[in-house]
């Protein structure tokens, strides 16, 4: 068979299975997820051995030493896996969850039925601890899942897959739910994004490249988010002690991941004091700050900003900083420039408060918290497949419940339309 | 301007109001539900007037007789226009509501917030009616909108969007949130389908083909459904009254509509004396049969049905009728033939109505009550927007919540992610 003919045959499989996955009962999902803990601890020599050949490929390769290390499954990678489908398993099914249940007048009494999604597909790139991540959150949803790592990956990802199919099999489920594309042909995304008769939705994860390759490519419903391009906005009367800890936690704490500040706005009133204030603990953690012509004139050290700083996610001990004239141009500034990620306040007032969560549009909303509680595990979701900053279906982190949909049920005792 | 330029102009009009229509208190948008209520019965006679430009062009053009009762805005038409506008204000309206709040272990407080999609785009065919309902749902959601309606009403069209825009001026609304393709040009639908920068959710109704094109075409995201291929299975021990009932009221209240019945399917154990009983009450009410071999042996009238009648919407006194052995049989064929809009069973059988209802995958699952339930309006939904059978977003009917999103909301006190 050529690319073509196996991905066609797999997600064909992966839809047939569906069925199987999604009429699973809670007990037999959380069997699969806790068999797979056991068999990845069990087979941690094969585990590590393929993943081996992979490694061994990457430095031929000339991979960076930053991507071997996140191709690598480690003792320590693998017991995160261990401990993350113990996790799931943990977490309520939502499959069969029915609320909204009213009498309508007709008689008929009508609800709303939590159901998998289907087949979810995932587009990654180099780590193959997604593999395990994504299945379980996928299976215990009750879903069919067709994974697509990194081609630098494939031998961990199908050493990977066989061990969540022979988990399957032994708890009595459809191994078939399970499809690891075991090829490194580029074709084979191809492929799959036009498999919208059996895929339900695509949810890619890796550079921003990879995600708008898929969503301009994909027939198949796309969630996804480019950036996180966040800002903390320092309002009127800011308490200065706070403001600093949420911009140092924001911009410091972890710079690489999404929801890490990228350009802190000061409100005109607070920059004169706020600034060099801030400034001071910035360049204490190694924060370069590239400022606004208000700002490089209140902290000497500040680089000017260029049109460019203004929209770019650094994913780097970098932060713009702008002196706004009121929370309307604060507003203006995030509309502008925002990724729709998540957006900040730092505010003593309560009505800029309100406006704020009330008119900025991002997934994530806060006032005086750090950016870097925007996460499915800090939201109370569990473990998160994803973030999504388009609004369709899920809007921000992703966990158990945005894998399914509802379906309308009906219980009538013979009504008719009149 | 040629046709692009005015489409990607209206389209970043649009976007830039969806801010200001986000904003609107509940007052407002139902003032301007109102004030358009009121102003179409005001300009019944320019409507009409437009209107009639529209009919006699058609009717040079050749259209059917049925298509032109479509395009007609008769008093009839406009009055039910004026009643869905003040159906719509009386509405709770979706945005703004907040839910699932709950304080996390790091203190804050983290909750949801119901918010406007954006921008959504509607392209309908004939009958100019969409204009006013699908815009006042959406303006009530808090929604730009942007309407593509069918050539053939394009005067009428423009007139009902003008109306709108004064209602909104004359409410102090931005009336750039109500855009209507003024074109017949064919090519304004494609350039609107490129516009995914601008509008962030397509709904087509019409035909088939119409909904097929806007699919393969769209770079937007689209809400959609075919067709409605909806089964009732008589299981057995079923109630001969009830279930023939069901059957008629499915099949011959309003045949032309897709949550009619297109298909029965019987248990054989039922089948000797329910066909015969069902057949007789179908014959008086026109109802032709298409049955399985089985069926057609019981019911000598029955045509023998081919292949392509299991998957037929027939939109007319048309029923598909096939024996089957068991509940399984019934939600094999159900699976196979389906369109996952609405499936109907008439049982007696509490394990069986459980399993239907968990089991079966469609939008609108019933017990022992009319397929004809299904619809916006009689789940409770208030008006509905459309119906639709893929389940991202919204699976079913569509109301105003579904024109909606949710977004997280924090409240903090200064909390940072250790």
């Amino acid at each position: 068979m050529n690319v073509r003919e196996t991905v066609e045959k797999m997600a064909r499989e992966a839809r047939t299975a569906a069925r199987n996955t999604a009429a699973l009962p809670t007990g037999v999902k959380n069997d699969i997820l806790t068999t797979t803990a056991r068999m990845l601890v069990e087979q941690r020599d094969y585990i590590q051995t393929e993943n081996a050949r992979d490694l061994e490929a990457g430095r031929e390769k000339g991979l960076s030493p930053a991507m071997l290390d996140r191709l690598e499954l480690s003792d320590g990678v693998i017991d995160a896996m261990v401990r993350g489908l113990e996790e799931i398993a943990a977490l309520p099914d939502p499959v069969g969850e029915v609320d909204d249940m009213v009498r309508r007048p007709s008689g008929i009494l009508v609800g709303r039925m939590r159901i998998p999604l289907g087949v979810v597909a995932m587009i990654y790139e180099s780590r193959p601890n997604v593999t395990i991540d994504a299945a379980a959150l996928c299976l215990k949803a009750g879903n069919a899942v067709f994974l697509r790592g990194g081609s630098e990956a494939v031998h961990s990802n199908v050493a990977l897959g066989r061990i969540l199919r022979e988990a399957m099999t032994a708890s009595g489920a459809d191994a078939a739910a399970v499809q690891v594309v075991p090829t490194t042909d580029r074709e084979a995304v191809n492929v799959l994004l036009e498999q919208e008769d059996c895929i339900d939705l695509v949810i890619p994860r890796g550079g921003e490249s990879l995600i708008r390759f898929v969503a301009a490519n994909s027939r198949i419903p796309v969630l996804k988010h480019y950036k996180g391009v966040c800002h903390a906005f320092v309002d009127r009367g800011a308490d200065h002690e706070m403001a600093a800890r949420i911009i140092l936690n924001g911009k410091a704490q972890r710079p690489g991941v999404c929801n890490a500040l990228e350009t802190m706005l000061v409100h005109e009133a607070e920059a004169e004091t706020f600034l060099p204030f801030v400034a001071a603990r910035l360049k204490d953690a190694g924060v370069e700050i590239r400022g606004c012509e208000k700002t490089c004139a209140l902290v000497p050290e500040a680089r000017a900003a260029v049109p460019d700083d203004w929209p770019a996610e650094f994913l780097a001990l970098i932060l713009a900083v702008r002196v706004v004239g009121d929370l309307d141009a604060a507003m203006d500034h995030i509309d502008r420039y925002g990724s729709r990620h998540t957006e900040v306040i730092i505010t003593p007032d309560y009505a800029n408060s309100q406006r704020f969560l009330r008119e900025v549009d991002a997934a994530a909303v806060m006032v005086n918290a750090s950016s870097r509680f925007s996460d499915g595990g800090q939201f109370g979701l569990g473990s998160e497949i994803g973030i999504s900053t388009s609004k369709l279906h899920a809007y921000g982190p992703m966990g158990l419940r945005e894998l399914t949909a509802r379906k309308f049920i009906v219980y009538g005792e013979g009504e008719i339309r009149e």
